[in-house]
């Protein structure tokens, strides 16, 4: 499987973990769950034995370029690309896709969100080998996650006729449901997660695209004949703010012909919010996760993170009696709210916004 | 009345306000409550027109003297004086007044703690005149608060016959007792809680304090000669840590013959604990105190103290959705408790030296 790339979409704001997440350092980079790595770090390092650093691409904003590379050390540096502006994801699975391209027309791509949570790491290989080979053909491949709630968060894919093994063909994309539609799809076994992954070859990504947003298709040939010049990055720079914002779902997936879902069960989750980042960590018996350092007294299903507490004479947190809360502790900010509120964290933002602290945000 | 001095008791190391107040800054230097003085700076600032600063001392421990120096700059730095070990009240009520009476042995002394908070000062000052009134005589006089529910917290006076005005004799003084009891204590009419304040002729108290501690009377008695000899400090320091460690109203007042009450009420409060401070602080519609800088949305009845938020571009602290919660952020620690167990910091503490964790303490 020498001609499998990766392309790592991390173009993330992740504004719903401020404060530890800011438009500087999005939610990618943060270490949530077990273990030191990032989310992208992980996400990068558990795909090595199908698809090793030196075949993934990463497009990210310019401003996280060097922080990328910092993090993602054995991936080559000019396979970094930084984008401009956001123009959400349909841009970039075209732009990461033609960098692909031009090393190896036969290249067949996996494109994966930079910062979902894979619990059972050899159950997700499993299922991307059977997606890489489902997308073998001419195809459009996407994952599809088993639902295990009625979640109103996600979009769905409704499943059509069984292609071979568990792959079946897509019938439709649904945007996120109401809750009773939602509980609907779930009671009917035939709605899958849209889990953001797809897997296609080179020449079937080009066709799509240039069936369903063809000025894509246009903007990928002046930035090969720029690349040949060595001059992508100016043009680039000059022109991709004006490619349309729209995502790949949206713009391409929804409208094409022949797409696969390969159905999977591998602890997914999208990492959402904080409520998310305490589901996901190590917990004591009292439901809490805090820095060891930590005083957690007579409490319950509490999240604590703070850099500053990790050694020993560093920051102490200190609670007491208190239950359900998520305490997130950083150099300039200090966050609380219950975990059932974890969405609210965007009110922060909106009145942080108001009143002009750019600095915090 | 310039025969009038004040000692201060500035003794309290200040658990109960952890992670604001520290072996190192006690309660007395923290700012609780309306403006920006702190309790020790109001409780100098509000017997102003009484007792002015060049006849105020103030008893601290030693490691305290330079920051209380710094704190009541219009104090004469000699009347700033550092016990070597805190050994209860009784020694401090013996050795402030010993160095009044070198100055003016007619002097009449208030003995007051430095961390109350005084709601109405016009109304102190008027029971403050009376009790200084009540003290020309040989009597020992303090002032009882008049109880506005039954609490468990405080000492109580009981009293005796009316004497003039609304002065009383004191029948005896209680211990803190159990809430049936301050139920019974309350109803009656006849208690009123110990405010720790203390009013007397210099020879009054001499005469007590040989009745009931006379081994303080011997101890002031060497104190004094050494003072001739300029070397107070040095005996002072050999032998102060070897005093009894008792109450001065265990040791005298509650022995003493004529004790008299001055009944008050003026919205006094020994700021006790956190509850007290948010009880006290000026807040919003929704009963928050939280710095201006603070983002506080949805949430009711919090309060949060943070030294690093009082500037535009400092620290944020973020509630959100929140009901009746205490939030506490220094440089090097974070506490969060519900109000109503503000008393629980003291099981912070016992954590905190049992991992020997004496840099936060």
């Amino acid at each position: 499987m020498s001609n499998v790339y990766a392309v790592i979409m991390a173009g993330g704001s992740g504004t719903r973990f401020w404060p530890r997440s800011r438009a500087a350092w999005p939610k990618q980079f943060l270490v949530i769950g077990h273990g030191d790595d990032s989310l992208l770090q992980r996400t990068v390092a558990r795909i090595e034995a199908l698809i090793p650093p030196e075949r993934v691409f990463v497009v990210t904003n310019e401003r996280h370029v060097e922080a990328t590379r910092k993090q993602l050390p054995r991936v080559p540096a000019d396979q970094i690309l930084g984008e401009p502006a956001g123009r959400n994801t349909a841009p970039c699975v075209a732009w990461g896709p033609a960098h692909v391209r031009r090393r190896d027309p036969d290249a067949i791509i996996a494109v994966l969100p930079a910062d979902p949570h894979i619990g059972d790491e050899a159950r997700y290989l499993d299922v991307l080998r059977a997606a890489i080979n489902a997308a073998s053909g001419d195809a459009l491949v996407t994952i599809g996650i088993t639902p295990d709630r009625p979640e109103t968060g996600y979009g769905y894919i409704e499943l059509g006729d069984a292609i071979s093994g568990t792959t079946r063909t897509a019938k439709r994309f649904v945007e996120k449901p109401d809750r009773a539609t939602a509980e609907s799809y779930v009671a009917s076994g035939r709605f899958l997660w849209n889990s953001g992954m797809f897997f296609f070859r080179v020449d079937a990504i080009n066709r799509a695209i240039a069936q369903h947003l063809p000025v894509l298709t246009d903007a990928m040939k002046r930035y090969d004949a720029a690349a040949t010049l060595g001059r992508e990055a100016e043009l680039v720079a000059q022109t991709y703010a004006s490619l349309p914002s729209i995502s790949f779902d949206h713009g391409v997936m929804e409208k094409a012909d022949k797409i696969l879902v390969v159905p999977g069960e591998f602890g997914w989750d999208d990492v959402g919010h904080w409520a998310s980042a305490w589901e996901l960590a190590d917990k004591d018996a009292r439901g809490n996760a805090a820095p060891e350092s930590s005083v957690v007294i007579d409490s319950d299903n509490c999240y604590v993170q703070s850099d500053l507490g990790k050694t020993a004479d560093g920051r102490i947190i200190a609670l007491v009696g208190v239950r359900d809360l998520i305490v997130v502790d950083t150099q300039d900010a200090l966050l609380v709210i219950p975990r059932e509120r974890a969405q609210d964290v965007r009110d922060v933002i909106a009145e942080l916004k108001r009143r002009k602290q750019d600095k915090h945000l």
